[in-house]
């Protein structure tokens, strides 16, 4: 049995509970399969006093998360604080310069700093491991860097935040609309009191550009991430999607387009044979297409104590193995440079719901626009206004299937419909995945 | 930029040609991941003078595959003949007693002799790597021995046979029976003119013990695995199984009861809801169940050329880094020994299908040695036999699901029953997938 690896953790939310509970729960099969034991020496949180049904006492406590770094006991620290600047990247920083190991579950943090931090872990020989960043508890960080690591990836793509496929999945089930189930995934603790990193698909494009750099070897790219969430989503949205053979979801697409990347965290509509469509409540999924392997499907819970624990701790395990190397697959001076794809000169299918007066010549106009673009629709469905009693001025639902064309083309007719007295408020646009 | 991994190949099939391809294809990148080129220097196989479809000239040849380990130009030296004995076996022990690492993708030499070239590899302190052997191109040897490692496995669990996947799923599209569909998929190449290994879940055994060793800690035990395969099922089952809510699977099953294991490859039907139940054609999954992470599930292709191509050259990106360790997830020492549970004590709900003879008294038989074995029924089905204009001597179907009980009952019934002269055939029994 060889010497103790010495961990310090930062941060005893949620998430550092569960690896104190795990570490000790779990003990004597981690001893084995590390080949030592993994120990918590040193800990740091805001608050000293809370209660987390943990017991602290063993551990030495640092007011200063910094401290942890400078201490004799620790070998790798573990950063649970989140926030992509602030302690959390000083902790970094200085873990590292020390020349000690650093696991973290700080997406904000990697896709924002991830490059300087490998730079720096490269210079000082040691691990920066981040796979509780990715999809919680799912190894998909390791199934990219080493798993797929034979194959040229074409796509990554999944489903990335639990919050929007749960509220996805919920007015699914209930029929309800985005406000309503929102209201109810707060009030159940499943989304949070300020939703906007989630549902603005924020947290997703995090994890997104983080996955894209593993998967084609190119340098972090947070900011060419295309991002929009979930708030516009309808309930009859989703029916409609449903009776074309589609399921509504939030799905983090990246590709290589040559030397350039797209990346985008948009509502899709996901045939009903494809796995993502399958992907229920707070889960999450990922898909790598490799040009050898084909297409590698991972699902699992993508958030919450016990996943998002069993992901550092296999880090910590890595680590304590010796078995790691360059954070982002390969030594980070040879990640390529690479700048965004033209979205336009992407080809697929759309969905388009207008809401439209119900009056004549709306539907010429936005035919009209849509051949000047030169969109071609594979289907349209008209639905009749919720009380034909009501005057001519209701406002009713006209929705489109577009065939595969250049995306361009698609926000070409939209752009020629912008302020048409036909519309009766903003076109709701979803990409369908065809891949 | 380091120096080559230099790979002998031994054997020259389907795989051995994918692995030529791969390397050459995918050279940049795979240099940029592992730090290093990987570079073929000598093959091995049966005949030199076969066209491959890949050009042989660059590299040394090899009559006999035991010359491969010990040339100078060789690090590592990567398996592709096949079968538990025999050459493979003599090559894998010379390989790593002359101190080189040992890549493969033979699931039955693994299953037998594993624990054997585990310890040699850990004497030699070199690689034993097997990602190809079990579910091809999907990374759940890497997912269990690494990704999951901060877990307590509960249980793991698959389609592990592509093949009698792709067989169940046509038998389901067609409604055909199984000897005509195996007859299909052999003109179409899908399953071996001797299909003995697949049909009868011997090959599926094999990557179960695989699978089991890693996820518990436990010595391989491949002759502890209760194995039957799908040549019992008919099209009738597929169909009830349907209007049951459930799909018919041919599902490798471990799981770990106290300091044993019980170990499973067997027909199931599993819920509509579950993964496994949309897994088609001839995709291969995997399930674990961690007593931290929860349910991971991995699915991608599980054989041919590219997928099992791409599985043994990231085990040598693996070597090529350095990263490894213990082939087993931690010292063959250290792993415990079992042995197997008893399932009667398992519990479970059960499919049963009985031919029956049409007349008086045969429901009455059968629900009275349910009755005297104790398993309670949850609903039964019996559908009038096809002709009812011929004489009353016609054999019918009486279709059962019981309620959860110990699996001891339902054996006991089906004892009492033998003999039946109510019974027109060998009932069929299928376990119902609750987990």
């Amino acid at each position: 049995m060889g010497e103790s690896l010495r961990v310090a953790l930062a941060g005893l939310g949620t998430v550092g509970a569960g690896v104190i509970k795990l570490l000790d729960e779990n003990r004597e099969l981690i001893e084995r399969r590390a080949g030592r034991p993994i120990e918590i020496t040193a800990v740091s949180a805001r608050d000293r006093s809370r209660d987390r049904g943990v017991d602290l006492s063993p551990f030495a406590w640092e007011d200063d998360p910094d401290a942890l770094a400078a201490r004799d006991d620790v070998d790798v620290v573990a950063e649970l604080i989140g926030g992509a600047d602030g302690p959390a990247l000083n902790l970094a920083r200085g873990t590292l310069n020390a020349g000690k190991s650093f696991v973290t579950a700080n997406k904000a943090m990697i896709a924002h700093h991830g490059l300087e931090l490998a730079a720096a872990a490269e210079k000082a020989n040691v691990a920066l491991k981040y796979e509780a960043a990715v999809a919680g508890g799912i190894p998909v960080i390791k199934g990219l860097r080493e798993g797929a690591a034979a194959n040229a990836i074409t796509s990554v793509y999944g489903i990335l935040n639990g919050t929007c496929n749960f509220i996805l999945t919920e007015m699914e089930a209930k029929g309800s609309d985005f406000a309503e189930v929102l209201a109810d995934a707060q009030a159940l603790g499943y989304a949070e009191a300020d939703p906007t990193f989630d549902i603005d698909g924020v947290d997703a494009a995090h994890k997104l550009a983080i996955l894209a750099s593993l998967a084609f070897g190119t340098e972090l790219d947070f900011d060419s991430v295309a991002t929009s969430g979930i708030r516009q989503v309808i309930a009859e949205d989703i029916v409609e999607a449903r009776a074309l053979g589609f399921k509504v979801r939030l799905v983090g697409t990246a590709e290589r387009h040559g030397s350039k990347l797209f990346q985008r965290v948009h509502c899709c509509l996901v045939p009903r044979t494809h796995p993502l469509a399958h992907v229920a409540g707070s889960l999450n999924a990922v898909v790598a297409q490799g040009n050898y392997v084909g297409r590698l499907f991972f699902e699992g819970p993508g958030a919450g104590e016990g996943p998002t624990a069993s992901a550092v701790v296999a880090d910590l395990i890595d680590v304590a193995r010796g078995e790691y190397g360059p954070a982002f697959a390969m030594p980070f001076a040879r990640l390529s440079e690479t700048g965004p794809a033209d979205a336009g000169d992407r080809r697929g299918r759309a969905y388009l719901r207008f809401a439209v007066h119900d009056r004549p010549g709306v539907l010429a106009d936005i035919t009209a626009a849509m051949r000047d673009a030169n969109v071609s629709i594979e289907s349209m469905i008209q639905r009749s206004g919720a009380d034909p009693s009501e005057d001519s001025d209701d406002v009713v639902s006209l929705i489109m299937v577009t065939h595969e064309g250049p995306e361009r083309c698609v926000t070409d007719a939209l752009d020629r419909l912008r302020g048409s007295q036909s519309l009766a408020g903003e076109p709701m646009l979803m990409h369908i995945l065809d891949l």
